[in-house]
């Protein structure tokens, strides 16, 4: 079982999640920082190879009856597992641990070694959005359950470990440190003004126009105005939708139009860049309806986190949303 | 001028400097994330390319007159810069930005191209200390400026552009989101127990032993409890200085053996891994004496930050650091 450690010099808590199997010599320069690209042949997320992995969650069917197109299963080496709540542990006379309960899950995209988001059918994509709100509705019955962060590392300087098109569900037993500082910064301007402050920003953006690459009727892509990456991307909703879990079939599917458009501008512009994408979602818990926005967040791993940005938490950005967006807007 | 811009949903500043000189199609793959690996005859930190760089600041002398063994300078593609400080700007409804006063240098540590920290002679590290101690110093005197923040870049992973060795000094004009929030939780660990909450976890981690590897009269070297990285080390004084800028001359001998061994000990275990360093210290402002104290928190770069911890702030380790301070203990 992985365990929550409380940082007493922040109060943040950090998942140690050692079943993830590296030992400390694993760290020697050389010794493999990723696992071995794998072939189709020994791909876990390959068809044919399903019983490499954990037993499925969810499969959506596939274009035929031997086929899926997307399958959710537990990560293997899961950063958190399922269990019954426990009270925190007190270590030593500063330091606090607690279980590691929550969910680690997997979501394999395409039964295709080499596809990508940015390059497959619309249909395909929405297909992966369906899964990610299937997994987001049911966990959100979940009392142990706080934060539900569903996201993809594509490409090595972006974390991934195995090629296969695939992204990941983490749900959390604390709301981490970032979450809880933006719920209470719209919290607090909610209150002020009884205004959703992440509506609002969308709404300055589509007056301002310079940061925007694309508007649909339901959504509207930009890079936003403080960016903390070159080439940071939002993906937002026109209308105020607090949870991921509660958008509209019609809202999906347009969805999946809008993110795949603005991967494969990405995709076209930048030659393939690594990149995250991050589901933001209002908290789980119900009652902050006026107060939050779900959207996406894709940040191209084009630059390094370096010392000053690790010491600090500040971000240094090279260049200005409005330049970036303007190339966009010329590249597609 | 750089500029800060906040962003409304965290309160955070991110700084955008965009004469560092990237446009968007730099960003390209393949168009050279990092500058070409300069030569010894084009690398503008090499003796004898001085006039390649912004007039020095600091200049320590070497071992004979022609020579200079630390150049302090500012950076020539400086994310801050020396300025009057004016008042913040609202842009729009929603947003603001403010110039980007403060400073930002790069204090290059040996003549020798290929030289790095960990392997060089222990008086070598001593000067670099003493540079980074007396610009600290020099730059507490300045009203414009918050934080300062010295760090290192080693490797590509951990960011670094040029490959002869060097750090960096940036001084801010605001308080980073990460630091206020240390501050913020040292100060009410003061309020309601008179302790500085950082001499209480020195003395902690000295009790308990398991995480320390190396102790001096003066210092202990360990890998902290709730570490955000694998191997995550921090060099701490065992009598309480909130600022490093008033380290006496003799503790600063001391730690230059400390951390060349500390740096020796991660180069020969883990062979010579990517990593950054960052002295933090307690606020620039007087009247903190008992609430902080300055430590430096060495980060390898093992693993890849990646969505989960973009989306959440939180970190996910794979290893405990009671196992990655055996190993290096053993190491040793």
């Amino acid at each position: 079982m992985p365990t929550l450690r409380q940082d007493p010099t922040t109060k943040e808590w950090v998942i140690f999640a050692t079943e993830r199997a590296k030992r400390p010599h694993d760290f020697i320069k050389g010794a493999a920082h990723l696992k071995d690209e794998a072939g189709v042949s020994t791909c876990p997320f390959c068809p044919g190879n399903e019983s490499e992995t954990p037993p499925p969650i969810l499969t959506l069917p596939g274009g035929n009856p031997s086929e899926w197109s997307v399958r959710v299963f537990a990560n293997r080496f899961a950063a958190l597992g399922p269990g019954k709540a426990k009270k925190q542990k007190r270590v030593g006379s500063l330091y606090r641990e607690m279980d590691g309960i929550g969910r680690h899950e997997v979501i394999v995209e395409t039964q295709e070694h080499d596809q990508t988001l940015a390059l497959m059918e619309e249909n395909r994509v929405l297909d992966v959005l369906k899964a990610y709100k299937q997994r987001y509705e049911s966990l959100t019955q979940d009392p142990t359950i706080k934060v539900i962060l569903i996201f993809k590392n594509h490409g090595e300087s972006a974390g991934t470990s195995l090629k296969h098109s695939h992204s990941q569900l983490v749900a959390t037993p604390v709301v981490p440190r970032d979450i809880a500082r933006k719920n209470e910064v719209a919290r607090s301007y909610y209150d002020k003004t009884g205004m959703c402050l992440y509506s609002e920003l969308v709404r300055e953006e589509m007056e301002v126009k310079e940061r925007v690459i694309l508007q649909t009727d339901r959504f509207v892509v930009f890079h936003p105005y403080a960016s903390r990456f070159p080439f940071e991307t939002w993906i937002a909703p026109k209308e105020q939708e607090p949870a991921f879990g509660n958008v509209s079939d019609a809202v999906l599917a347009d969805l999946a139009q809008v993110l795949k458009s603005t991967l494969w501008g990405l995709y076209t512009a930048l030659d393939n860049p690594d990149y995250n994408y991050i589901i933001h979602s209002g908290p789980v818990e119900k009652g902050q309806m006026g107060s939050s926005l779900w959207y996406i967040q894709i940040i191209p791993r084009l630059t390094r986190i370096a010392g000053f940005e690790l010491g600090s938490g500040t971000a240094i950005n090279t260049t200005l949303p409005e330049e970036t967006a303007e190339f966009m807007r010329r590249a597609r």
